[in-house]
């Protein structure tokens, strides 16, 4: 049987050996959500960068550039971490540079896998029916918070987990773990997100909007893929057999 | 109010600042198990050290020698990781040299803090209660499996943080995340445990007995705490006010 696992912070995921298998990197709050609602939006590519520096380079180079640090636009940037900003008309075809707290950490730090794809709740059952038809061994990387583990991407982690069960073994503790989290959630999961530390930071800066959107189940069909060092819509010839 | 925080790997013990904290260093099966069951049984001293040859050093220098490697006791050495072998009338007034695969990393990472001391479930009562006496901040410490969390540490985790419950706020989202994890196993914590991974392990290594002993509440009431750099029984004198 296939296996799957859960990284439940990129500060671990050198423990992991990711070659052959496919990679789902989850920051809920809010990097892959952007992600996902940018890419349904028409968003041509979005590229992961690490530093403020080589995103506005990026900026300098054209594309549209994207910078949050500790849950805030930064000054000079044209988008922050917001799902509402991926939303406009004018990104249609465009090109995103991106960095973020967590999340684009995560994605850089995956690369060695076979495939890494983008998922989020709003993306949950294209995500789970793409996992299902694949032969690949899976692992989900939780982005966390600055290296620490977090509620919402340790719940994502779960559900996932959920809804392959009993089509795959958990590789370590770590899937049962997050499982065992979603199956107590699963009933009251805004309830149990709102206690949590990234959900009082969000709160705190006033973007609540976000916080419940972040947490809406199939939004959208599409899954961002990474192709070389950009993010774009996955297509037929992307899917792995 | 107090704060209590969890560690679910020492390979993320960097992130957190445990400066004027009490750090519960746990490895449930079965290095801190074991340190339990020796101090219990009037073992003088345990010093925890990270490699095989500095165990050696000091079994030349007269310490009792304790080494262990994936689960099984290294040859040349005098005790392994099982429990029963700290029971050992022989072994009264001895002072050990420890070294394992999980638990003496976790504890030679946590010296930073006021104070660290020794966790299992053998002893849980006695670590409660001076919890809830002193005034510091608390870090649950668990030394997972070769940097990866494990269910048997995350779930003390949780039983720790479920017994403070109402008298502590979490730090984090991982205490929150094993409190829940312990209220879903809590029934069956035998049932829940028999699947993790490193249970499956030891099963492997037909050490049931020791998994089954390591699960016991309350067997002793002593607490190993480290001074300098070694695990004591913990007097009246060691306690923080």
């Amino acid at each position: 049987m296939r296996k799957i696992d859960v990284c439940l912070s990129p500060d671990l995921i050198e423990l992991y050996n990711l070659s052959g298998k496919v990679v789902v990197v989850v920051d809920i709050l809010r990097a892959t959500s952007c992600m996902t609602t940018g890419i349904a939006h028409g968003v041509n590519s979005i590229k992961p960068v690490a530093t403020l520096a080589e995103c506005q380079e990026l900026q300098f180079k054209g594309y549209t550039a994207a910078a949050e640090r500790n849950g805030k636009k930064v000054d000079g940037f044209d988008l922050g971490n917001s799902p509402f900003d991926y939303m406009d008309e004018e990104l249609r075809g465009k090109d995103i540079a991106v960095t973020t707290t967590n999340g684009t950490l995560a994605i850089t730090k995956s690369m060695d896998a076979e495939q890494v794809i983008i998922g989020s709740f709003l993306n949950f059952s294209a995500i789970i029916n793409y996992l299902k038809r694949i032969k690949h061994d899976v692992v989900v990387h939780c982005a966390g918070w600055k290296g620490k583990v977090n509620m919402e991407d340790s719940l994502y982690a779960g559900a996932v987990v959920d809804a392959l069960n009993g089509q795959m073994d958990y590789a370590c503790d770590a899937p049962k773990i997050v499982h065992s989290l979603y199956l107590q959630a699963k009933g009251n999961m805004l309830d149990f997100m709102q206690n949590s530390s990234h959900a009082k930071r969000l709160t705190k800066l006033s973007i609540q909007r976000d916080f419940e959107y972040c947490l809406k189940f199939d939004e959208f069909k599409n899954i961002p893929v990474l192709k070389g060092d950009h993010l774009m819509k996955m297509g037929i010839s992307d899917m792995l057999i």
